[in-house]
């Protein structure tokens, strides 16, 4: 077994594709990990935006939460009938294009592809940050622990679809197992204290309130808690990930992602209310985060602590795999439709889409890399794509079941369009509040990439177009090619060469670039080794041209020979043979310049249309 | 005019190589560069060593310098013969190789090409060592100084033979003259105060002595000093760059340079000795040049002071400049007897030997990365080289005399004679000496260049012999090749293709390799399109056939099917024409899976001696 197959499994045949796909068990994992991942920050971001309100901050996470878990009900309404409406996937990209049209569904597909990126790299610079933060020794190591990462989640990827919900089931099972055992645990003690449940561990006491509530503090604090959506678009997305009953299995499991979700959130905001949880100021010393605090006066700090904080990390830095789930699929679906290269579209040896992988892979490592690993500067640009392909993915879905019309479709539009509005205000709020912050950012990427995938989608049409073949094949004027032959010297190479050209045609020219220090003089012996014998056995000789080289190049006297000899044969198809000698091991390719190469390269960049480069090799013995 | 050619200039033509040449004037920066740097740090190298001694160390430094200068003579008369019995360039390397064997020149050699790349490395970073002592503000910048010098040095190069002369002519003699200056003064005032001079700057006392004279001492002492003597070999070397008459020419310039090093070397030690100045503990703090005290006692530190010391500077730094005028002449010679690979041979577009600059400059500048610009580790090497290059050369020169035979040879052979004893001794001193500081490291290296000058002859040995022909052409069984032609869709690029398949074979195969996404399956048009018309020509119709690929691999089906046709057609060659689009810009290969090239280089690696690649380029309009 090769490395490589040991590293990413033994190529699949496309008939497997079918075991690749899989159930509600493992779709959980798969596309679910970066919207569960949410309720680790999105509750955090949003009360951090509290902190100078003090007590009083606390106490608005209950209405906050309930507000967010109400939009994101909505949206799931949304993504479950796009399921059904669209069993092939549904993306964004797909429902907005098929109903508002190219552009819009470009114009979600480069939100969601920006997006994707900066999940990976936010997803697993926070959990590495999680991680150094709990053991300080590591900090130094904190790029190459990202970069360690992501190569890990690229390799798990790239050995395909099922390998990856597989070694994503135990940690994602694991957060979702000890976040509900410390959320009953913690509501049992708060319903037979009476309400009033005593701390385990004391948590840091809440700050004074410096700042008194204001509408405009509480709608930050929602664009912030939004975050926690990100992801939600994902199933809808793979639904062919899925095995068949397809569209059933991919309902049932983002029913479960978002059952789970809204109760984690929930849960989390009632009880840190009740407990009097506040957010600490990150990067400052004292700093808790907002769930450590939670276990903590639940379930004080023990062993099982130390599990609950482990699964919080490593579903943290792995929630980057959702991305790597949904990017290669979209990359795929905008290639097939020539808006990317056609390298997206391409199955690699494990039926996963590698080019969209090892791209994403690539982007993300560079994002981190630019930031050092840290990349809190970067979560300010998330949300803005994802609502805005939540707002065109749904608007298009509006669009859809007006041309379907009926009853059915009426009662659909009407979710679909309050869907619609409500993520298009959410996306005004957070596009306004975080303008600043480097939204704008993300609005100069989008139109960047739009540009992209129409210059891209214009060069395969002008391709197809110049290539287009619509009569049969033309069989006048079949006359046999004129042969250039370059030689060195008179050689086992030159003869098969010669012998070559020979057969292709009775016009052949042998020529040969005067170096005088480093070539045999061939006109000596061309009477006797090539023009005579060739008479003998009835054909014309090969011309033999020796050409002056007094700057000592090869390439350029032959070039200019060959573009003589088009213009004296106007018509007539030039086929140059290159002699190569073909060696076994690769540093024998430094002692041997390498002109074949070169000379090949010139020819068909600079040949045109009535050049043809033949190569004959000469293989060493072994 | 192009970059490129503002860079390295404008080609030169093989008849121009005259105009390249240079006379005496011209021939001492060019060659003399490093035995002139020399006297700024023999002396300084024996100094050191003598530290110990206190006052009697100064002493001891006049025996010891006149000990090197009649060494040094030694080998000037020895290698001025050289060059009159090898007028086409005498190294050590052509010496001993006529003389003594092929063994006995590939050491001297080795041991050169070793001691050039030592030499370049070495005197760039010494250069900028004492730049960066003398401006400690520059120190972080040490390793970009020295790579910027030696890239610089490397350009100027590039340029060619004529224009790095020019260049370092300023240097050379503003060193030189700037030294005489100095030593003249120096000269002067002993005599004016009766040998008893008052010195303009007092130099550091010199230390107490912790150590009595001895003769380990002395002999450590000299052979540091020696390193004072490498690059004497360079003219002698280097005949074939100097104008008519050559010889003469370059005898002239090998007697002028070891005149003038002679004479600073005597001048240095007498005013050393005179003024009590010894050499400071380099790299501790109050550590000052020998020469910068020499030259404050006798001018004082004013401005001519700074003038002295930038012309060192820029010497020490240049010296580097002498490998770059030989170590690619001497890999040119190898090359030329196949013991290095042949591009060493070629001339680029400025005369100059291009690849050997570009070798030379990478491995020093790997030297300079790996020490991090300071390699005060390597100065331990030096010598080793040099002098085993030096014996060898004069125990050939030896060998060459007593063949010639007669009077006059006579003399000559006594000349190199002892020429050769005196230099082996000192090898032997040098190698004794340093082996524990590192010269073991030579011995390892060049038993290995060795290894490497033997299989690259012994692989163009093997060449030659296999591709070589010495009978005519053989014309039997020229039957048309069979043709087989890998299509993707009926397109141009086909339709061209097919049609030169017709030009060469009535026997053609046209393969689709089943991608079932992203082709379109050709039987459905194979009657109308292609098979109708070629029998309506009169021709036998190609046949199309369709392969299976449950992998979606493209390569294998293909490369599987032609061995099945090559064992089906014993004696036949296979064509197989690759259809290829040629791409204006070189952002559009990303585009495109690269499909034509990987299967060319498939089918040259694997394909066997029975397979030809012919290429059909199709090009789009611009």
């Amino acid at each position: 077994m090769s490395l490589i197959d040991q590293l990413f499994g033994r190529p699949l045949a496309s008939h497997e594709e079918g075991m690749q796909r899989v159930g509600v068990g493992m779709g959980i994992p798969l596309l679910g990990l970066d919207a569960l991942a949410s309720a680790a920050y999105g509750p955090e971001a949003a009360l951090t935006l509290l902190i100078p309100l003090g007590a009083q901050g606390v106490a608005a996470i209950g209405p906050l939460s309930a507000v967010i878990i109400g939009l994101l009900l909505l949206v799931y309404l949304s993504y479950r009938q796009t399921i059904d409406a669209y069993p092939t996937g549904g993306g964004s990209y797909t429902v907005a294009r098929e109903n508002l049209g190219t552009y819009a569904g470009l114009l979600a597909a480069a939100a969601l592809l920006l997006d994707y990126v900066l999940v990976v790299a936010v997803g697993i610079s926070a959990g590495i940050g999680a991680l150094v933060s709990a053991v300080p020794s590591l900090q130094p190591f904190t790029l190459p622990l990202c970069l360690g990462t992501l190569a890990l989640i690229t390799i798990i990827n790239l050995r395909g679809v099922r390998e990856s919900g597989l070694a994503f089931m135990v940690p994602t099972y694991l957060f979702i197992g000890c976040l509900f055992v410390v959320l009953v645990i913690g509501l049992g003690k708060v319903l037979l204290s009476g309400g009033q449940p005593s701390p385990v561990v004391t948590p840091p006491a809440l700050p004074p309130a410096t700042a008194t509530m204001s509408f405009w503090l509480l709608l930050h604090a929602f664009s912030s808690g939004c975050t926690a959506m990100t992801g939600v678009e994902a199933v809808s997305n793979g639904v062919t990930a899925f095995r068949a009953p397809t569209t059933r299995n991919a309902r049932r499991t983002l029913t479960a992602i978002i059952a789970i979700l809204a109760l984690l959130l929930a849960g989390i905001a009632y009880l840190a209310q009740v407990y009097g949880i506040g957010a600490t100021a990150p990067g400052q010393s004292g700093y808790e985060s907002v769930l450590s605090q939670l276990i903590g006066v639940i379930v004080g700090k023990g062993p099982f602590y130390g599990v609950c904080i482990a699964a919080i990390l490593a579903v943290l830095a792995l929630s980057a795999n959702t991305s790597f789930a949904d990017f290669p699929r979209l990359c795929r679906i905008i290639a097939h439709d020539d808006f990317l290269p056609h390298a997206f579209a391409s199955r690699g040896r494990r039926l996963v889409f590698s080019a969209g992988i090892l791209v994403l892979a690539a982007l993300a490592g560079l994002l981190l890399i630019i930031f050092g690993g840290i990349t809190d500067r970067l979560i300010p640009l998330f949300a803005v794509g994802a609502f805005l392909a939540f707002t065109l993915s749904q608007a298009g879905m509006v669009a859809h079941w007006r041309k379907i019309g009926g009853r059915a479709a009426t009662r659909n539009l009407l979710v679909n369009g309050v869907g619609a509005a409500a993520t298009a205000v959410t996306l005004v709020v957070v596009l306004v509040e975080k303008y600043r912050a480097g939204a704008w950012l993300t609005l100069t990427i989008i139109p960047l990439l739009l540009v992209i995938f129409l210059k891209v989608q214009q060069h395969y049409t002008r391709v197809r177009t110049e290539t287009a073949c619509l009569r049969p094949l033309d069989l006048t004027d079949l006359q046999p090619p004129l042969v250039v032959v370059p030689v060195r010297r008179w050689d086992l190479l030159t003869h098969k060469a010669l012998r070559f050209a020979l057969k292709l045609s009775s016009e052949v020219y042998a020529v040969q670039v005067g170096v005088p220090e480093q070539t045999d003089d061939l006109r000596a012996h061309w009477e006797a080794f090539v023009a005579q014998p060739v008479r003998q056995a009835g054909l014309l000789p090969p011309t033999l041209v020796t050409l002056e080289s007094p700057y000592r190049q090869l390439f350029s006297p032959l070039l200019t020979y060959i573009e003589e000899l088009k213009r004296q044969h106007p018509g007539h198809q030039i086929a140059v043979i290159i002699p190569e000698l073909v060696e076994h091991r690769w540093y024998h390719y430094l002692l041997h310049n390498q002109r074949a190469e070169v000379l090949k390269a010139l020819l068909l960049l600079r040949g045109g249309p009535r050049i043809v480069v033949i190569n004959v090799p000469w293989y060493l013995h072994a």
